[in-house]
């Protein structure tokens, strides 16, 4: 932790960058005014949004991680991922092992909680992030479409969606996903039975993502036949994949009224559409806005995009995959209720959650604290995820993080003294790379100090801005022929019009008690204007 | 034929259109100094590419074959094609074989000839939309890549590709494309041995389309391997190929000789850039040019799409795909050396062309007529080939002519007469159809009469220009990271720089007898000022 006191050596923060950060995290009555007034809350948030995307290089970009020059493939095999800058040798670099040291939590330092988010940041990230970062075993290639389209819950492709859907005629029934109630509501089916065994059903649907092998039959049995392979990794990502499962199965039985001559088929396509676009409202009116240091409210209008030199075909780059892993967010232990858990014990088990429904999880989420963003700050139980990450880096092969910090427009640092303020991490930094130009992408994303108002150090904010609009505004849901009432009816407008937040979403789905937070800060924080 | 004198009614082609039509296709001396003013050119060129395009709607398109209504797939599955206009009931249309009657050839009118362009024309249109335009089986849907990638000549995925190269470190063949070299030049291998059998390292280059499979073995053994599945079609379309496979080749001895360190993969890759790079120049600077009427001279300047709204990932729609059908420009007979041969003779035969060689090809269907493009003009051996076209419009449940112009921003018709002056033409619409609005989409195309100077009928020729360049110029190898010595080399820029037309390639790769003319335009035409 920083010593009282002392400050970070800004001098090659930025003019440019400097300006911006006094104009758009200060003049706070500034921005409440423009937050109320929606002509003007338009045009400004046309203008941050362009500027935002503009400080990374537009797609298509040259190069992907299947080769080193560009050619056919690095334009067109989306089964790689992009990347901004070529690979370089890596042999220059200390041991992983040693690297690893930067994260790992020290006997000295008790872990430092965030002042800004609460632990519904980091599962909402994470559920939201698994939907399109998925890293192949070698590491280089991806299974992703490149798209919001709510892989985590309705698969990755066709196959998997037709076994997750009912797939009826019977009034009540059209359009809707398989699902299960319970006495606190509607819950995915379980993907194995009592006695531990996969439901044929669910063959094709991809098993949980590093589930032991040997995991315990009750915690297995309750596991939910989600899209996603990742989406029963915590008790908080099931929760949120549950809540768009209701949510689904809502809108078609509001379709279904509206609608008496559609077929089963149309009204779960079109409820399908309306889910996905309220996911990307919740990431920009919710999410972003909560990254965001601004006191501006973002908003996820998507005609920001509509002549915007930055409306390319999405296509996920290795460097945004990698600087998604908030590891060091995660807390040991959550509030669940009035109880302490260790969210070890959340992990590919929902039977907390089935026990005490959904509003209960999310209230947990948003009572528990995140964790600080950033060096020796990880809990124990994410060491080795940590190890693999930086490996991945080197795997692919990545620039420095100054090489980095150039490309996004910050200029690059000449002394270790300009990352942080934080003596420790100065000196391990120093210690172990020797020069700053030695640092690694990865290591430098989590090394930087968080500034004032951030949810995320500042080449992470700036790189997640420039890609969360970029992807999100851009999804063909959005685009001019097709965001409109004849793709979502006027009932499904109305429904995206009225949703910003999680909360909306939770009070459609589920009994909320008055006077429960559902919220991504923590208590006590104030995002925007 | 118009008897002399008639006018076509022309009160319903629209103001806006007419007068773009007066000040782009007249002005000759004006454009003629545009032409040779280069700042002027370009500024000139971004307008008329930019009006041009925007005359079709802007993708993402909300529809594919796929549903008549928007759903994910609609918005993300290219194995469909796209489509304009939603699918309507076909049920009050006339019979197919009474409409392919407008089509064939009628005894008492002779075929008309283009005056406009040669064989060369429609031979490289075939030969090269044979590249993305490709329908299955169900006529409603498509194998493409959805780009202009020379699959013709390097095949749709990287395992035909692979099958193709020679793969040889050894100096001089590094990066090549198997070949075999006869008394008059350099070929693509053969695809058969001279009993008739595939070659078996040619076991995942595709069959011939439509080769009947009791072809003579003489002529079996003279088809070539190439990627394209129609590459083969005709010994135009192949002469096309191996023009193509000559230069890849040639870009490869030039590459390695600059670039002594590179692989035989970098090699590859980067002639194959080039060699993607010179077919856009040609077909925005001979091929459009030789459709416009317009006295500008296009240029492939790839900066007019950087900004713009329809810069867009490309995707085949399926009207698109049936305007194409250019069969009435097919000839019966065509001029080769001093002989006259019937075209059906050298289907699916190179023998003649590998006998005579690459420039007597090209010259073949330089001084060839093309047949003028429009109704009872088609050569009897491609009567089946329209009917084809009329039934996949059907399956497809395209919309009506009528409602096609108005989304291509031509007024709707309201009479015969306003389509063309031609009496029979109108006698026969009117006899088959009843009423202007009942006009099928394939049909009234074609029905349209030429305008002065126009290689296609108005609407055809509208909507190539759209698609035209919407695809080409956001082809990935333009975009402004990818577009650069970098990529290409300084060696490779140099020849993309140079190369304008069919002519420039073949000077380069084979003995061209001075005074032979390798042109599109029938000879005394003259496209541009």
């Amino acid at each position: 932790m920083p010593t009282r006191g002392q400050q970070r050596d800004t001098s090659r923060d930025g003019f440019r960058n400097k300006v911006e950060a006094t104009l758009l995290s200060g003049l706070k009555p500034f921005w409440g005014l423009v937050n109320v007034t929606p002509w003007l809350a338009r045009i400004a948030n046309r203008l941050i949004v362009n500027n935002a995307v503009m400080k990374a290089p537009c797609r298509p970009l040259a190069l992907s991680t299947q080769a080193s020059y560009t050619n056919w493939s690095t334009l067109s095999d989306r089964t790689w991922f992009s990347r901004y800058l070529p690979a370089v040798p890596q042999d220059r670099l200390p041991p992983v092992a040693e690297v690893a040291t930067l994260f790992k939590l020290r006997p000295e330092r008790p872990p430092v909680l965030s002042d800004r988010s609460s632990l519904l940041f980091p599962s909402f990230a994470q559920w939201f992030t698994d939907g399109f970062l998925m890293t192949d075993q070698d590491r280089r290639r991806t299974r992703t479409n490149h798209q919001i389209d709510l892989s985590q819950l309705y698969g990755l492709n066709p196959t998997v969606t037709a076994a997750l859907r009912r797939r009826s005629e019977a009034a009540g029934e059209k359009g809707k996903l398989k699902s299960v109630t319970s006495g606190n509501g509607e819950w995915a089916p379980p993907l194995y039975d009592a006695t531990g065994r996969r439901d044929p059903a669910f063959a094709l649907v991809p098993e949980p993502t590093h589930l032991p092998g040997d995991w315990p039959i009750e915690k297995r049995a309750a596991l939910f036949a989600f899209g996603g392979e990742r989406a029963n990794s915590t008790a908080y990502t099931a929760a949120i994949g549950t809540l768009f499962l209701r949510e689904h199965n809502r809108l078609c039985t509001l379709l279904e009224r509206n609608n008496p001559g559609w077929d089963d088929e149309r009204v779960f396509q079109t409820a399908r559409n309306i889910n996905i676009v309220l996911l990307i409202k919740l990431v920009v009116e919710e999410y972003i806005n909560h990254i965001s240091p601004y006191w501006m409210k973002l908003l996820a209008d998507p005609s920001a995009s509509y002549t915007a030199p930055w409306n390319r075909e999405n296509w996920i780059p290795v460097e945004f995959n990698l600087l998604y892993r908030w590891h060091s967010l995660v807390p040991t232990d959550v509030k669940w209720g009035a109880a302490n858990v260790a969210l070890a014990e959340l992990r590919f088990d929902n039977r907390t959650l089935l026990q005490d429904g959904l509003v209960t999880a999310f209230a947990s989420a948003s009572q528990t604290r995140a964790w600080r963003i950033g060096m020796f700050n990880t809990t124990p139980m994410l060491d080795g995820v940590e190890m693999a990450s930086i490996q991945q880096g080197r795997d692919n092969r990545l620039a420095s993080y100054n090489d980095y910090r150039e490309v996004f427009k910050y200029p690059r640092v000449t002394r270790f003294e300009q990352i942080s303020s934080d003596p420790l991490v100065v000196s391990e930094l120093r210690r172990i790379y020797v020069s700053v130009d030695q640092i690694e992408y990865f290591v430098g994303l989590f090394a930087e100090e968080l500034a004032p108002r951030s949810a995320v150090p500042p080449l992470i904010g700036r790189m997640v801005g420039a890609d969360a609009f970029s992807h999100a505004l851009t999804n063909p849901l959005l685009s001019p022929h097709v965001y409109n009432a004849g793709t979502f009816t006027p009932a499904g407008m109305e429904v995206i019009e009225r949703t910003s937040t999680l909360a909306d979403l939770l009070a459609r789905n589920d009994m909320v008690p008055a006077g429960t937070r559902i919220s991504m800060e923590a208590e006590g924080y104030q995002s925007v204007a």
